[in-house]
């Protein structure tokens, strides 16, 4: 088997990714703050031998959390206690551009990477959530191509920073007492429209030289951040066919920008609902859907369209020419996901919701094991994916089935891997270690 | 044994706390940036009951690597890592008032908090290096006065934060649908001086609802800072008479403030050279001396003192006129440890470094384990220690000698608890669990 492997990763949301997750039976609400309920679920991950855990993060309490299970668990804490308990997963944690201090999150990665032996990896974002500016002082939230600029800036002074100290610098020599090779530490000496930072880091160069980037935006700005600095992009496509022209696209992206394409992994969101039959799948995909909460559904419904609209409406169809294109909403790749769903399928409001309680606009799938392989050995041979973010409806269970029902599956065709062959999330994803751009050529 | 009973830290140095212990042949030089040797250390530090781990910090490389292990751990990823790998030891880290967020940082202590049961503290620094500053845009370092202004706003923002989710806001009712109780979880509308915050924090309330308050500062900024706010102080005292000095000092502050000085454990740090014979402890503790490098010694009283010295001055005496008493320095506490000992050993250049590079500035005790313990002893029943913040020379086994032979003792003399009775760092400490400020009279 050496044909073209995918990539898995296992996105966790306390609960499931299902809105209504939390409510279900099978979900172990009663351990969501419990640290050894994600120990498990990456152990299980890893005993699948999927390629990383994915964490999504934002510095703010989102607007809602009476009837969801918003909280935020802090990453880089997170996942280093994690880290503590696996072996071989990536450890894949969202941070935000906007609401860091460059040396303070380049520190953190430093020793996610340090302590995990090679398995960071970090989502770069820029932050969506308004509601974060009143928690840093400020009086209003960047708009996004300031936010964007922000972020091409921080990811060369990170990048440096990563790579201020040389591999060869740490020297430890007990018997000269030369501790570090102080030539192979380097200033970075930034002085940008936007950060001003000197360093060097304060700690030795990491098992994979930096993080690997990965990047989540589809908008034009998003497009053109991935293809500059991009090595795994998430993404949400409801179509074969939207999945297809964004994997195009990118890829011609970053060949313009004279990089390797195939250093570029595109990952789709998906939600699977598995049953023994499609019968059952759906009967499970409908427990769900009777779990949601009107109330909420349409707060978020208003949050990512700008349409205000009642319990009275739910069984009415979606009022098209009310959505807000204006603005900042208009720029969100989200937005134009759901806008593709309305134009598509003229849901009623109720079915609109149901459509969206699944993953948040991601792609849920409802079927057989066999039914949700197919899904996915489609977009793989047919140019949408190079592998899937997968978001159980509820954890554990969710994940369970997809691991025992699905991942055999997968490799019984050859895409999927039976073992990992490396130690790092570099080595899983198949990317190169990056030299230190300080590199002394001796 | 129900008496007054001793707290014992042990303070994590890579290598060792002597300025030379990554050349011992006895240090573990090669594990200082393996996790697995931290974890070890900490489940050492665990089987002897003792109270906490502690982690220093700073946000810079320090000047001079080229001759000393002197690279930075970050304290909450490592720590987090070390909590998943013990089951009670307090999880001490030090972060800054100075170059923190206060949301970034009251979300890492929370997430730790929670992630290891309750067992997080936080040593609260201003940061006291001023090569700090270039790495956080700063054109200077902040003076002190300034950071101890804003370390005290910053206090309050991250207290109320933390506070912001009361105790029973999660509900998490899987049959009404409620996750939170909206009406228990409140902004914290902070507009200060130097900080604008609106919160709330974006998880729930944690086991200890805050982190144990520790501060290191002796300065009077730093005295009158501890007065209000600490939970436990790490200070460096040469002799019993200026220990029992500065506890009296800082008690009296604290009842003055309005709190109980039985709630604010005073820790001064202690570095133990232990032998079978109190001569074998006087010739391990030359052994280190002679690891020390001079150009490197040197420098760092350089960077204490304001006093340029070269190899030529290291058989005379310590310059005492020439020292730098202005500006920054003369603030800082571990400037007047350096001074006094001056004044009161006389020592040549050398003899100075030999006393510095123990434990920069903390006290050194030679001698047999009864000698240590009576030393410890002495300063516990004196008024000059509520227990210690252990130092060891080198690492790991300079731990093992003062857990294996100096703990036993302190037990017989039922002074150190045998096992734990608690379970959380606050416990340990005999600290109360503080309510949220917000909490309801219902």
């Amino acid at each position: 088997m050496t044909g073209r492997q995918l990539h898995l990763n296992l996105f966790v949301y306390p609960g499931g990714h299902h809105e209504a997750a939390w409510r279900y039976h099978g979900s172990d609400v009663e351990r969501i703050l419990d640290i050894g309920y994600y120990q498990d679920l990456a152990r299980r991950a890893e005993a699948a031998a999927f390629d990383g855990v994915f964490f999504a993060d934002g510095p703010a309490l989102p607007d809602n959390v009476r009837y969801a299970g918003r909280f935020r668990l802090e990453p880089f804490t997170w996942l280093s206690a994690i880290a503590a308990a696996t072996e071989r997963i990536g450890l894949i944690a969202t941070a935000s551009t906007t609401y860091f201090e460059p040396y303070n999150l380049a520190r953190l990665f430093a020793s996610l990477d340090h302590l995990s032996r090679g398995r960071a990896g970090w989502n770069i974002v820029t932050t969506g959530a308004p509601q974060a500016a009143a928690n840093f002082g400020l009086d209003a939230h960047p708009a996004h191509a300031e936010r964007y600029e922000r972020a091409g800036e921080f990811l060369d002074v990170v990048t440096r920073l990563w790579d201020s100290w040389e591999d060869e610098a740490l020297v430890a020599d007990q018997k000269t007492g030369v501790f570090a090779d102080t030539d192979r530490i380097h200033t970075i000496d930034h002085e940008g429209p936007r950060l001003k930072v000197r360093g060097p880091l304060n700690t030795p160069r990491t098992p994979q030289g930096r993080p690997v980037y990965v990047q989540a935006g589809s908008s034009e700005d998003g497009r053109a951040f991935a293809a500059r600095y991009a090595e795994a992009v998430f993404t949400a496509h409801q179509t074969l066919a939207s999945g297809q022209a964004f994997y195009a696209d990118l890829k011609a992206r970053v060949a313009a920008a004279g990089r390797d394409p195939g250093q570029v992994l595109i990952l789709p969101g998906i939600s699977p609902f598995i049953g023994s039959t499609e019968a059952e799948a759906r009967a499970l995909h409908e427990e769900f859907n009777e779990l949601i909460q009107p109330a909420y559904s349409l707060q978020q419904l208003h949050r990512v369209l700008g349409l205000e609209l009642d319990e009275e409406a739910l069984d009415g169809p979606v009022p098209r020419e009310l959505v807000d294109t204006g603005g900042e909403r208009g720029n969100g790749s989200r937005f134009q996901v759901v806008l593709d769903i309305i134009d598509r399928e003229r849901p009623t409001v109720r079915q609109l919701l149901h459509r969206l309680a699944g993953a948040r606009g991601h792609r849920v799938v409802v079927g057989t094991p066999e039914q949700i392989a197919d899904q996915l050995q489609e977009w793989f041979v047919s140019g949408a994916a190079d592998g899937f973010n997968v978001m159980p409806p509820w954890l554990t269970g969710g994940f369970d089935l997809f691991a025992d029902h699905v991942v055999p599956i997968l490799r019984d065709r050859g895409l999927f891997r039976t073992e990992y062959t490396g130690t790092t999330l570099r080595d899983h994803y198949g990317l190169p270690r990056p030299d230190s751009q300080y590199a002394h050529r001796d």
